[in-house]
């Protein structure tokens, strides 16, 4: 399984004809190395990597150097780097000789380029790779689609765990509070993203912050939560009431359902993420609510919250086996408040399968 | 209190005769706009910002676009970007004729560049500003010094709660999540990092991730942890222990406790941080200790865990009144374990005052 993910790594350089690749994303970096520290800033990794085609090095700080070592993966070689780090890089790149060295430039920094640039001198080329390492991630190895199943689980079981406490009368930081509770209580290293619990004219912003809103009976509540597996993220979006919901929750809710329905059957490798998208963004336009819907169908998750495949209007991204995607249609009404309904499916040989099983509201 | 904050970026700009300054550091922009959303990834931002000398501009998606206005402090004003980023702000930059525009090269990344430098043309020169911004932090406003005290008194307040609540005989991960519920109820709107637990041998490494390890009676147990307010990070360490501590426990956890001492009553402006770093490595030079004291002495926080200045050997920062720095001294003593003993000070005009409270073992 490790070697394997190096050797997909190695693919890349044989395909683009280069001597080594610097991996400066944190997430490649555990991806490929099984070094599980996270970075605290995009200007303060824990560590970087340099892929060759004969060997694969990891540098870590001194004091971080033991446990670099000890989680290394088989093929990986921990080494020790001074400060700043790019220093023991650009040595080991003219020690080496190699003069074709691919750098993800959607993480590398200018300052980090530059630092580089000067310490190599003129015989080194660096060459752009893009997203070309996070592109490997976006189809999961069985062993990793283990771990996302478990982080799913994990998920499931605090959701329902959460929503038998959460009631109306709270408010939505006490209800993000249980949800938090209950996600380290089912064994989760911590939240995949922060919790949103989003009551009533709130539910109408996707992306919004538990406040000390008092949710009240029958209007939505949308709680969108993910544990953390061996670093792999969850993701579940379910969307409850109180008490008898309105009849505008009632509609909005069943119409919403029957999206997610459409998506679900739909998924299957060689489905375009836009196709995807397109099938539940047209079913809301011939009910004229397709204005409402007002993000993307769905995205790839693993070790990141977000990572390829996307399913949206813009998706460029065309479904495989192995691909994990979440189907999450929503939609939100200004002042009135918003549904949403996020299962995960993996894409298999044939179709898809719901990895999700949290059960959601009849209405 | 807001305006002073765009007032010293803008003296950036007259400093460096810039026409405006792209803020692509998710930090620098909270500060500077009060947008509180944070960046999922360096690649994947929130919003980003361009600060000229007559107007402070505010770019997010149309997803997040409200939640950005309603945040925005005086003087910012919200937009609209397109995907990606990059183009809006090329064409903003091209239609108003700004002709020099800083970038900060420790966040923007090579991928970034790329876009920009491709739109804008050859009219336009991107100039590295290297962590200016940053640098603008280190000293705190009195609004933000009562935000950091704040974030401090949940830490205390939690640490105590938790230590009455950890005893021998549970594991670190126990103990970790004790840790966490109790930030949570104290207010804390989450961790300021991943919370330390680490005991007897796994001690000895300064950044233990809390495992499976039973605590036994006697040994050290350092409790690394930290409260964020309003977005301002806590941090403090105790050592403690259960039962009778051993002999050898005794002797370095004073030695600890004397070389924090002789570091918080050295704290003054005008000292440098290498300074106080060296009269602690001195301290314990002379006890032929110092190779156990494997990291700096401390590093400034804020709105991030890590900020300007640093107290350590190669520290080139200098104390100012308005810093906020830790002092955080430790041994490490390899398969035995290790002592580590945190507060944080405030610089003040003469000396400084420790803001933390927990209260500390006798031995």
């Amino acid at each position: 399984m490790d070697n394997l993910r190096l050797d997909r790594a190695r693919a890349i350089l044989r395909e683009r004809d280069l001597d080594a690749l610097l991996v400066t994303s944190g997430t490649n970096r555990r991806y490929l190395t099984g070094f599980t520290a996270e970075d605290h800033a995009p200007d303060e990794l824990s560590a970087v990597a340099l892929v060759a085609h004969d060997r694969a090095l990891l540098f870590a700080s001194a004091t971080n150097l033991p446990w670099a070592a000890a989680e290394a993966l088989p093929g990986i070689e921990a080494r020790e780097s001074a400060r700043p780090w790019t220093t023991t890089i650009a040595d080991t790149i003219n020690g080496e000789g190699w003069r074709h060295v691919g750098i993800e430039d959607e993480t590398t920094t200018v300052a980090v380029y530059n630092r580089l640039r000067e310490r190599l001198g003129d015989g080194v080329a660096l060459v752009p790779v893009g997203g070309a390492v996070d592109a490997l991630r976006a189809a999961k190895g069985v062993d990793e689609v283990a771990l996302v199943e478990e982080a799913l689980r994990l998920t499931d079981r605090a959701f329902v765990a959460a929503e038998g406490r959460i009631a109306a009368g709270m408010t939505e930081r006490q209800a993000a509070n249980i949800v938090r509770e209950e996600l380290r209580a089912c064994g989760s290293e911590g939240e995949a993203f922060p919790t949103i619990v989003a009551s009533g004219p709130n539910a109408a912003k996707p992306h919004h912050a538990p406040g000390d809103r008092v949710i009240q009976e029958g209007e939505p509540v949308i709680i969108d939560m993910g544990a953390v597996y061996q670093g792999y993220c969850g993701d579940l979006t379910r969307t409850v009431w109180f008490g008898q919901p309105s009849e505008q929750l009632v509609t909005i809710y069943e119409t919403v359902a029957a999206a997610q329905a459409i998506a679900l059957a739909k998924a299957a490798p060689g489905v375009t993420g836009r196709e995807l998208d397109d099938s539940v963004r047209a079913f809301f336009a011939a009910r004229e609510l397709d204005r409402f819907f007002v993000h993307s169908l769905g995205h790839g998750l693993g070790l990141r919250i977000h990572e390829a495949p996307s399913a949206g209007p813009a998706s460029s991204d065309t479904l495989e086996p192995g691909h994990v995607v979440t189907i999450e249609p929503g939609l939100y009404i200004p002042d009135w408040g918003g549904v949403r309904i996020e299962d995960v499916v993996l894409i298999e040989a044939k179709g898809a399968r719901n990895l999700t099983s949290a059960p959601k509201h009849s209405v």
